[in-house]
């Protein structure tokens, strides 16, 4: 029996005064998380402060969790260039520190998150996060009270459905299955002479 | 006789596309120009990649100047949300990596730095390329093709100029002179009785 795969999946929905983060382990097909929380940048009133905390905090969760790859929500509209310059600082900052820890990285929409986990691209947060506590049997008890977490664990779920979908379309052939080989491609059976 | 101050000051202009740069040396109040240069990032495809490679740059900038400050051309205003996130990103990243050398970051808009140095707040590029040229005596063979060069180094002079003029202004009354006090504050002369 070939061993199940396994893999860290490490979600962050890096904002300018909270950043989220989810650390999902998958077992074969199965989700399982490890960790959610914030780093609360609300008191932090100093914006390079705030940057450096950024980075220092995404090299800290890399170095404890070892994820295989980083998830990211990035939303590609704001409500003023002031406002995305500000989240491009802190998402830069973190993407930074992934980088340079050669971790792969993939971008989520907001819209696409929403869409993934709950089926609404335009679901409020709490919906997001009840849903994430259904799917992966979160204790009430470890439900975070800033819903920033629950947002960057689902970043993490989003992705691991997003490479389930890979491989189940994956045409390379390795993971396929012989017989939907056969079926997709018919020209390639040779058909048997008749005795 | 008291020895003049030195300064090593960075300037830094990070776009998505090309990062100019220009590094200052100051003595006493005369700023000499020690490098400029742009990291070109317009063929390099991969996102993370460029950010890998300003984050990389950056750093190498601050090993081998070893600059006291770091001055940085930020514009406040941009074309759409999406350009601002980007060019938000790139700053984000030049500005972790002075931030985590420990190094002061000082921020000019554009049109800032194009007031300080040529007057003109419109100024064009090859303007302010022009008084860089003149004030700091640099040799026409020395003058870079892209422009975004002399941009980084007027962000480290504009920086020069604004710490001069701090000194100038100090209300700390340390770095003035008697006769400036003396002139400013009329009331505090006790007039000498005739005799």
């Amino acid at each position: 029996m070939t061993p199940k795969t396994e893999k860290i999946i490490l979600g962050i929905d890096p904002g300018s005064n909270i950043m989220g983060f989810g650390v999902l382990k998958v077992i074969g097909n199965t989700p399982e998380m490890l960790k959610m929380g914030v780093l609360d940048l609300r008191k932090t009133k100093d914006h390079y402060v705030s940057l450096r905390k950024i980075f220092n905090f995404t090299l800290e969760l890399i170095n404890t969790y070892h994820p295989d790859e980083l998830a990211i929500e990035a939303p590609f509209f704001g409500k003023n260039v002031q406002s995305m310059l500000k989240l491009g600082r802190a998402q830069g900052t973190a993407i930074t520190a992934a980088v340079i820890c050669d971790l792969p990285i993939f971008e989520y929409a907001p819209l696409k998150i929403k869409m993934a986990i709950t089926g609404n691209g335009k679901a409020a947060k709490s919906q997001v996060a009840d849903m994430m506590r259904r799917i992966l049997n979160i204790p009430e008890s470890e439900m975070p009270t800033l819903l920033d977490a629950t947002d960057g664990l689902a970043a993490a779920y989003c992705h691991f459905l997003q490479s389930t979908n890979r491989t189940k379309t994956n045409t390379s052939g390795k993971c396929r299955k012989w017989s939907d080989f056969v079926r997709t491609h018919p020209e390639k059976i040779i058909p048997t002479k008749s005795k």
